[in-house]
């Protein structure tokens, strides 16, 4: 940390600073410049010190040098981590994790009908929510473990892994004995309860952005999970909340590389949420993959127009199809693969 | 609900639209323009329905006509609610309630030295942290229980109502054995299960607005609060996330009187997290008593700068005792009183 | 600039470094730390070098130390600027600055009506707009030269200074020579030919913020106008553009301590822009008041449901009246004065 | 237009609406509900007239049906318009768009030599600032009507069309006379004014988004060019301002495909100012091409960190090379052509 001392600071002022920096137990490095001294904080970065020191009298400002994450960051671990979520799928490697289904888990036969389309397609990870965060009390919030059981079932029947959101801690041992992903939905990004639950069970969690998550949080939230233990860690970028109202969420691309650049964790594109618009699902999931996204999170649905939510951006069976025709061609450009889709499809 | 179908629908296209209208139990209203035919969609807005309809083919927007929540609104109690928080104390009526005191509980002495400062300086309600959500694992996360107990003990001991925040279902036992206003925080506005939970409760709910809480997803987090049957619920606008950089939050000053207008909910303001930055606490809390707030929460720490958090936006007893002469003087131009505070020092 | 050196630089990568800094004319000063090297820039801040900086191999993260503008600053200038804008009338001193008036100039009677109607109630500078900025090109766009007559004629008549917009350098004669202030519109607070031109005139220029500036490019805006010779810069915040949906812009409230934390010059509040809806525009003008603000700027229309343009946030003149019996209320509790507003109506 | 009256509302107060809805030229057509009753406007969205009824009593909401642009839209155009920039380069077609060059022209040597440099790697058009918008007074504005000769200069002589940005009127017919595309940047996106000029002018004309523009506005500003009589308008996405810091813009990829839903323009790309960052131009570029731009706007520099101004962004020319490779890969999975990238190269 440095801590810049304003111009008007007396050298008792400054002995003031630095006394209070070696009360924390750092060592203080002081450069006295022409206008303004310059204090070096040196040892670990703890939260709370930038905070302590810029409420002192003659402080100017305080920059944190290094990163406050560890454990996720590429100087933890320089390669990048590949997390098999079981079934011979992994998510991060060359292979593309195609993770497709509908919002909500309707009944049995829907479930299984969708797994079998979605399959048939190029998905390899098959979604579905039991447990649905709603804005409104008054909306469908899901089957709960009914419809865990009906996802686990269609999974097994397919041979697909399954991920399906955790929302309290309360319900963490049913999804965690049904799923083969658990998902951490964006409006509990920062609950930080819960990051630290999954962060004990030996399930891959794939965590989403928060809708004005920074990047930096969101890494600490991973943070938290792998603090516990818990390494099999997957990012989900799913838009973010800005000014812009012509669609649902502003897809942050950028987020992507620069992810990549931070940390060693893969990340997974929801065009879906991200955009909330059906035209935009498809150019948005090409995009992603083009900018190095390990995989993509798809909503399906055979009837959207009779989805018990989302159904304003999720797609038929037949655009799924034609999207993945797309992504299979794109990830050719970038030297990933889509193993579910033929090598014909692809050259379209 | 009115959905705006397309120029280019053709009326089997228009009847389609109407057939589906009608099969999720509502009544269709036609009205067949020049150039666009609109439905109006007779019967309750139920969440799910718009984005159904948006998805149909030829419907180019759907505008939702009657506002998703119910209890919180201004139809379902046109007068102004004022919650009772105990002791004597309520908040929503001409007295503004003063919640100070440390952002975390640090100990037993601590939280009582605190408690008799604000309480000597105008403060009706004790505020403190026992449980902390922290960006970073690695930061304080406050006393838990042990901090619950302090800070019973100090508001016993000043007769001051206490609030403290309840980050999870886990804690809601001990919570609310000890406090006499459960908090919800901002990056717990849309827990959904812990908003059902705290429903269930009796006592008091303050539910802070999220980062990037809209004031109609905040007031339907406080509808999933009166719908388990729990009324007593006081919203609190903490600052939301923007573009600028130059402080920590931005006040929404605008959300005061808009809450209002919407809602018979009182609402107070938090200007410490609102700002972030001491020098912006005082003048932006005037400003929201200027604006109609129901009342402030405040932090103040003896000693900011050894404060185990939030140290940068802490009021020091003296700064505090100077905010709140103004902050009565101001109250009197709105018609509101501060009880604590003495007419001369209204004065000035 | 202080420059902090990645940990994997050599002796050698750290030498060139510092050459370049050398080569841009600044002195370097090298602190050796145990994991980074820290170089401190000694010499002025060019706005170019952090760029340029951040883009050498081996460099982590470059940080501004000083502010990049200086004649707008605390530090150029201790005192408070106070801006005289003619006919006995100043802005920033105790006595707050009232800018009453109709969005568009809309005829020679209209004008002067609302000027007379202002002025009884309290205002003490005309606003009117003769060139409109305006989102469509199919919209009203002002009266142009002929509006700027009206309303300087209205202005002598009641003997009021008079305030406009000037959208385009091409207007600049005619506005400068109708205009007692000369006010820049928010949409170009950027527009920095205008800004250059306007700092070579000798009139009092108002600066609206953008709906998307930050106080730093805010201030620097302002310094184009002052680095050209004009020291009469009033800023004015008038809400910013954020995810919130329920209103037209969240006014910044924040913005008004801490601009006059960080700069000289009177800051006035225009909550009609600001809120952009009617119920919301007395309660923030109050807020604003109350939060230190040297002004107001307020719609005032006597036939809202008329007005050519901004009619949904336009007070009637009953409602301007009520709203300034509370101002002048308000603005005695934090040590200001409305000269135009009696002192029983002041004591309600 | 659809006005929701409130249920308040008795039959007079539905006749007065309505009476104000004749008086405007429209028609009104009633719809009487159980609890709300809805009027139909008939005739022209004139943007006036939804803030006029929503400022009169009993108006409970007032929607807007069609969109306000006409010129811009699919509905005026249903094919996709193709710019023709001259020198046998155009934009929209099946060919990418490659703009490419420094950020600020420094001198004649420089321009020729990155010109020569971005041909050789794949660009087809020459980009090159002579009049450089700078956030601070201090900074390098650009070498003026100097750099706009060398910029055609190198023009003439590697055969590309060149584009620089115009900032004012003052200058336009300089800029018209040396470029053969007109930029106008992000922060004169509502420069209204100049987009009237820029209008009359037959040049093509490029409009940059601004920083925190809505599409709507950004085609309402197209619209302003097209409605002088300028149909050659192409549209450039630059990232938006979001709260996100860890990158100096946020690059809306939605925009792109909702861009090409609702207008027949066509729309490149600038990742270069969409990120602001150098890990991340690469990959954003190749999602906006997956995405469906029609182009890329590229910062190129020889030596960037001596750039005078955005080096941090600029591309060296062996990382253009390397990013123009994978450019023409993914171009080619989504049917597109880069002529300037040979066979061998794309297929990598």
């Amino acid at each position: 940390m440095i801590i810049v001392v304003s111009p008007d600071a007396s050298p008792e002022d400054l002995d003031r600073i630095v006394h209070r920096v070696e009360e924390t137990g750092h060592q203080a490095h002081i450069s006295v410049g022409t206008e303004r001294s310059i204090i070096g904080v040196i040892g670990p970065d703890a939260p709370e010190l930038q905070d302590m020191f810029e409420t002192m009298p003659h402080v100017e400002s305080v920059h944190r040098v290094t990163k406050p994450y560890k454990l996720v960051s590429r100087e933890f671990r320089a390669g990048r981590s590949v997390v098999d979520v079981g079934l011979g799928v992994s998510v991060g490697g060359v292979d593309l994790a195609i993770m497709a289904g509908p919002c909500s888990i309707e009944n049995e036969d829907h479930i299984l009908d969708t797994a079998r389309a979605v399959k048939a397609r190029g998905a390899n990870i098959l979604r579905g929510g039991a447990y649905k965060p709603r804005t409104s009390p008054y909306a469908f919030r899901g089957l709960g473990e009914e419809g865990l059981e009906y996802l686990a079932a269609a999974g097994r029947e397919l041979q697909m892994p399954v991920i399906t959101e955790l929302m309290s801690v309360r319900d963490i041992d049913a999804v965690a004995r049904y799923a083969d992903i658990i998902q951490i939905g964006a409006r509990n990004m920062q609950n930080f309860i819960l990051l630290d639950e999954v962060g004990k069970v030996r399930k891959p969690v794939m965590l989403k952005r928060g809708l004005s998550g920074l990047i930096e949080e969101w890494l600490l939230a991973a943070e938290y999970i792998m603090a516990q233990g818990n390494p099999n860690v997957i990012l989900c970028e799913r838009g973010i909340r800005t000014f812009e109202t012509a669609y649902r969420n502003t897809f942050d691309i950028n987020a992507i590389p620069l992810v990549k650049e931070l940390s060693h964790l893969p990340i997974v594109a929801d065009p879906s949420h991200g955009t909330g618009k059906l035209g935009l699902v498809a150019p948005v999931a090409l995009g992603a993959v083009a900018a190095g996204a390990d995989g993509l999170m798809i909503e399906v649905h055979n009837n959207p127009d009779h989805a018990l939510s989302d159904g304003a951006q999720s797609l038929t069976y037949d655009r799924f199809a034609g999207m993945m025709r797309s992504v299979a061609g794109v990830a050719a450009a970038v030297e990933r693969t889509v193993p579910g889709v033929g090598a014909s499809a692809a050259a379209r």
